[in-house]
């Protein structure tokens, strides 16, 4: 039985590579192997709650554009109508996994204690469709930004009462979490930051929020969830900063605040861009540090300045992407969570399915060039190259030396160092054979 | 007796505030007493060699606009005469300190010892020129990034002759610091990073970074140099990514490396405006971890996207960072360095001299208002009444707890925070009272 | 009688320079002359109804924030609520003008005609308020961005049925304009442009937009209204290109169509800024083409991305912005409109009335330095010298004549020019000297 | 007989898409037959001579990387040497057409007569060699950007000297390309905007400038060349501001001055992106207007906000970019210049022809999917349904009526138009299956 909300769209199948058929995966083929492993198992894709079943079509200029049956989101019956069609989207596109903030899945109540017990009604709902649908929880997270209380920011926020509202608010999200078996808990703080200096203690505001994500850690031991924490970077919007600006910067506070081995980190496609970093960077940073957690694949467009969240549509981009992550060991717990949203003139139900296949479709034959690169180890070979002279007992001793002696060395033998190509074109000609 | 360079430039003197003689001061008023310290106490201006004296006008679609008499810049008398005409300038315009590279002073010579051999003469042609202008050295520095040899990095390149020869180098440009009385020893790693991801081992590359910089570290405690040694960040360009991108960066790295006491910060407004900060949100980035070292004072057109070095002219700009400065204690051992250039069509010894002065100026106002604004004290307070919630033991006490028991009293106690006003146009208002 | 919204803050005022009251000007004095003219009919000042009443804190990442007595706003009742407070706030501040879309003054009806029936409620309803503070009406506009039937545009809508919906709407807008007695009515396309070349056809767009600017002139002229018709440049956002990019654009645009003595522009900070440009280059784009018509007063973050209209507040900016329309003739029927609205946690009664109290101060100050340079003349006399040999006979012929006699004429006389100083810092510290 | 330059570069051979060769053509196949036509003859590929072989690895931060024996390059004997590996190059790689600035293939002479005299010797020399390789000149054009002496314009410059410099210039490139069977030529106007508006007359500069691009055409007639006159957007780098800004601006000027019959653009990828464009949104505007007049094909980093002149690697992107030219008709005279240079740290003559080699095919597969997606029709049908309301008679008259009459209309019937999806992803999908 469906809820009807799909009925007009077509099935989405493997009808591989040469299909025309706009609703057919050609690519993404879950159970094919890819490097000893089922591609699914590799991707390991989650539905956004948020995107796909709460946004509702504004931007900054301009109200809902969607109608859909379970509008006005303000009721507990229509929030069950909502999971009855998220839950048939996942089925249909064949995802293991969806993502969720509270506020996605109901809704707000007059107290906390109505939202936390609306919460656990409607986690209790998801159960036996998860159950049946066998799709998964890949992370939970709370929604500290979008009501007006957080205006001033949930752990950061000048008001304790606001953080007490937060970590309460933390605490039944991780709940819920641990109660759908979810595989990572995630932190984004769109409002943990500032709109100017000159109302903000920065100093304190990071020492708070540093004690917050290290309740965050004791909790998770306390109640024994097993899943990753995570912390998500952005630079800005909504606020005009917000501290966890990047990767390399979320490690920073990690480290400063002792959280190194405890946290790690979901990077995203088009938080990356607005940080002024590519995607595969942000991934490498992350990797380098060995906190890469997760990923919400999306894109943004280069040139808009805000987070457009689109769905991604360039393979030698996300070809890229997935070379880091397999380099770097998979995504191991994490998974790839679109963080995408159908543009605003997108109105039916065929859009948001087929937005989806387009992008799962993207996400695979990246994965499968990526693969292809590293079999075939063009570009792990010029790298050997590249540094081949540090492998040498004489640069390790080096290393171990101090300025003065090496000085000696320098003028003693009269080194003359002679550049040598960097080949960038080559492998960037070696990478376009690929995707 | 003078160079003749400036002979047709009027003296810069202090005239006050009613003057229209635009080669004249009309705030720079060095004895004067400013929060009970001398305005050329608090500033610590330095004049930037390169700028001034070593850049010769080109930019990435035209070459040399300048006509200097001491071009071409390929021969140690030429050299000599260079730093004549520096120092006289210095003297004209009262600055206390100059900072440079190597490259800025000393022709490159064949071979590493000869140029070693260069810069121990010029800097030897320095010692009677400091002692007679009273003029000292704010900071010295390696240039690691213009010949060749250094395109694909200096300390993180894949040739460890070239790790050696910038080990080499930097100890040269320390000794000749130590023996000039600098007070501060600077690296801007502009090569440090990559161009392509394709090419580079980013993991293995910064820990060559921090490796050299805890040489760097212990060459200065074995020669007993008293000054700081400082990392100055920059998002990119020249590179596509430069390892020290930004502050938080930065603190992450020396973090990561065990250089947190050792090591502190350059900023430069220029450069944070490249990584999507205002400056003053990097001088209180760096000031909550207790490492603003030092400023390099420019504007960068906000538009533009590269390193535009231009002279500042926004007086309510420089006045916020330097309310950031006096609130984080001063400037301490750093100064105000400018690392600004002439326009390459301001070809003439009088905007040499104009543009230095006009900076020179706009510092002082923006350093008289910040001192007006902690006089008056108006920020503090608003800030003080913001954050007043925190003092009381309840707050501290919740700091110390665990999300349980802070959900139980978000229960119990039935918490539902209402936001306060932010002021924002209220303190912009308040701020322009004084700009 | 006042609404009581008010109450708590105190009167507006002039206290001259050294108040130290945050809520009185400190230059705003309307009645003082500048340059042979009133200040107030220089600035010639107008209050945004959309952001000061209509906006309710909303933005990407989170719902309303502010809570007014108006609210909800979809009640004619509360419209006219609304207004009573909107109309003492303009008398407090004594601004001589208001702007407004029909959005934000009249609830949206169940039809069109409804719509239209309440637009003609709430003006007749301005009359009196209108007669009695002396404020009266810059401009008025159509909101056709907001609702989901503008989504893919207006008079560039693939559907013409949307086509017609906007003639009728900007219809009834000209003439409510009209009845007011407005100086200007002004079209800005936030959703004529396109998200995707791919469902675009731009070539038929533009000709449809310029057919509907055609009627728009043409409705004008039969209905009497002898104020200015404006177009709005803006480059992105809410739309991912809209066609009204820049100033630039706009002309080129108006000339194709033939409409270039009958349109100007209505330029704003933030707009400019979002296209790569300075307010002030806009400025003498449309000055240049004597298309200066009217300004959208506000300032955008520079580093944002996206439209923040946020209140001014840097003089060295603003100063600049007055200098060039003061040269161009100063605002002639067009006026100084904030589009400009709080920041979001801005929630009170008193922060909308220093916002503006210190928007118009900062101004105020701008205006007064600009006629204060005008009055010096000092960069007059530096272009008069710059381009003085263009002034020649000799100068002015070869404009008359042709390549191969001029290259003749090079060849002949052996010319081989030599570069003078462009004087940028020079000019930048004379300006310095007023702001 | 070779130079020897590329002799330990294997030849550049079409190989097939299974191809493993990193040196050979995958996608590239000039007589391969596409809509009708070579491959060859679509693309009309030209080498740029500037970056190839001028330009010797500067960037802001660092000097010469390349090493050449045509190095240095102020010796007609070694421009000749230069010439010959070009021609050897443009040979290997099989391109059609070439293109050049005067300063790339001639030394700066002591006076203007000089330097034409070797602009005369050198396209003698390079007569023969055009006839022996087939190889053709797509365009020529004026460096009026490189030397001092238009660091402050050319056209535009202050000096009416330099006015006639330029025009001097100018004639002599056009007597050139046409004795070189030139296609097009084109100026660019590097210097022709402004640094700082405090010290320009944009007024008179535009006037200065559409003057002198009507001298162009006049001599363009009087001497009988039948080549396009190209003028190319660019909108700041290295002036703060250039007045060919992008697309729309360019064709709004021609239109200003009555050019809009006799000039259209070269349209560059990167020029587009730091406007703010996308490549196809500037083919898109000049094919609207019949503008479209040649491409320089090169990629732009999006985040460094500079120009940056990569080869091109995308082919999603590229695909749209000849999706949109043959739409338009294709490239016509105009051709696919490689505005392209190497990375500076690849030194090697292998960089040189892989770089090209890569860049080739990527414009070859682009091409293939362009004509696909059109063979296809999938797009033209998307387009077709969605505007296709305004086909009827009905739509188009009301096109030729009024807004009173249309709002008549709108009131009497009802109307109240209901939005269709846009079917952004639908769309992204269909081009995804072709690239």
């Amino acid at each position: 039985m469906t809820t009807g909300f799909f009925d007009a769209v077509p099935p989405a199948t493997f009808e591989g590579p040469d299909s025309t058929n706009p609703m057919a995966f050609r690519h993404y083929n879950p159970d094919e192997v890819v490097m000893g492993k089922r591609m699914a198992d590799h991707l390991r894709f989650a539905v956004a709650y948020w995107h796909s079943f709460a946004w509702e079509g504004g931007d900054p200029f301009g109200g809902q554009t969607f109608i859909r049956p379970w509008h006005p989101q303000d009721d507990m019956g229509r929030a069950k109508m909502k999971a009855d069609v998220a839950f048939e989207m996942f089925a249909r596109l064949g995802v293991p996994y969806f993502c969720w903030h509270d506020a996605d899945i109901r809704p707000e109540g007059a107290t906390f204690a109505e939202s936390l017990d609306r919460l656990n009604q409607i986690t209790d709902y998801f159960g036996p469709k998860m159950e049946e649908t066998g799709v998964g929880c890949l992370w939970g997270t709370a929604n500290m930004f979008s009501h007006r209380r957080w205006m001033s920011g949930a752990s950061t926020n000048p008001d304790p009462d606001v953080f007490a509202y937060a970590a309460a608010t933390v605490k039944g999200c991780m709940d819920a979490t641990l109660k759908l078996g979810g595989q990572n808990y995630v932190l984004w703080g769109g409002r943990e930051g500032y709109e100017t200096l000159l109302n903000t203690d920065m100093g304190q505001e990071l020492d708070h929020m540093g004690r917050f994500l290290n309740m965050v850690v004791e909790y998770k031991h306390k109640i024994g969830f097993k899943g990753q924490i995570l912390v998500e970077p952005k630079p800005q919007e909504p606020s005009k900063h917000q501290y966890d600006f990047d990767a390399a910067t979320c490690i920073g506070f990690l480290r400063k605040y002792g959280l190194e081995d405890e946290v790690k980190l979901n990077l995203e496609q088009g938080h990356a861009i607005l940080a002024g970093h590519s995607f595969e960077h942000e991934i490498a940073v992350a990797a380098t540090d060995g906190m890469l957690g997760s990923i919400d694949m999306n894109r943004n467009d280069y040139q808009s300045g805000w987070d457009t969240d689109q769905f991604p549509n360039n393979v030698p981009e996300v070809a890229l992407v997935y070379y880091h992550i397999l380099k770097a060991g998979g995504l191991g717990q994490g998974g790839t969570n679109f963080d995408a949203k159908l543009r605003r003139q997108s109105l039916d139900a065929e859009d948001l399915i087929a937005a989806h296949v387009g992008a799962m479709d993207i996400c695979a034959r990246g994965l499968k060039a990526a693969a292809a690169m590293i079999a075939d180890g063009g570009l792990d070979e010029a790298l050997n190259t590249r540094y081949a002279a540090w492998d040498t007992p004489e640069a390790q001793a080096m290393l171990g030396s101090d300025l003065a002696s090496i000085s000696d060395r320098v003028i003693a033998e009269g080194i003359e160092p002679q550049p040598h190509s960097g080949r960038q074109e080559i492998l960037e000609n070696y990478v376009s054979r690929f995707v």
